[in-house]
């Protein structure tokens, strides 16, 4: 399922690595020294709020979901924080972050913190370990 | 629909007033001057995580699209911003705040930040409307 007059936001596509394409979303993912931080981007042209997507928003829930598990399962984090803010990026996407008790912003929420980079090949193995728990083909 | 087993964390109480019932999820509201703020809370006994819900996440799913509508046409603010965080009230609950471009928080979500009480008639109103807009027995 693709929309062919979807394309990825420019600064969407220069904040994060491609982990793979899910069903509806364009999986991506954050690279942060502190957080497992991934983003569901629907491949719907034009969508900003999670409404706009009607009948899809239930694929989404499923995907939302589903990839809340694998970075479970992955990080072995203690909570995960879901959200869908789009105050700076329009373009409809959801953060789905990784969070442990007593992490560096614990137990505020990490949107609007600086982000610190990570050493670059744990965030390859995080990528790749998602990609694998959700059976998708890796592109990152 | 209702779990027997379910009660409203009492943090949750303290923080929110009553909007109504949902089929799913119990609907409530956040008092603050700067911004109109609903939380979805599912009736489920010992949800933490979205994907705690299993099938009924479909459902939160389409609360999240129909409260997100009431909210705008009843505020007419210019985003929606939606976030399953949980660090601190363990309960699974999901904030729906309508967001303006150039509120005193703009672009940063509210999260996290002090929340500062707005007038109760104005609260009320809010209240009332989006009960109203959902068609709920108000119980605000």
């Amino acid at each position: 399922m693709s929309d062919p007059a979807f394309s990825l936001d420019p600064q969407l596509a220069a904040d994060t690595v491609a982990v793979g394409e899910l069903a509806l979303s364009h999986l991506a993912a954050i690279d942060h020294g502190d957080y497992p931080w991934l983003v569901l981007v629907p491949r719907v042209a034009g969508a900003v709020e999670i409404a706009d997507l009607g009948d899809d928003a239930t694929r989404l829930m499923a995907e939302i979901v589903s990839v809340s598990r694998a970075l479970k399962r992955v990080s072995r984090c203690d909570k995960i924080n879901v959200g869908a803010i789009g105050n700076v990026v329009a373009q409809l996407h959801v953060h789905i972050v990784g969070r442990w008790h007593g992490d560096p912003a614990w137990p505020k929420p990490v949107w609007g913190t600086p982000i610190r980079k990570g050493e670059a090949a744990g965030f390859a193995r995080l990528r790749h370990a998602i990609a694998a728990e959700l059976e998708l083909a890796s592109i990152g």
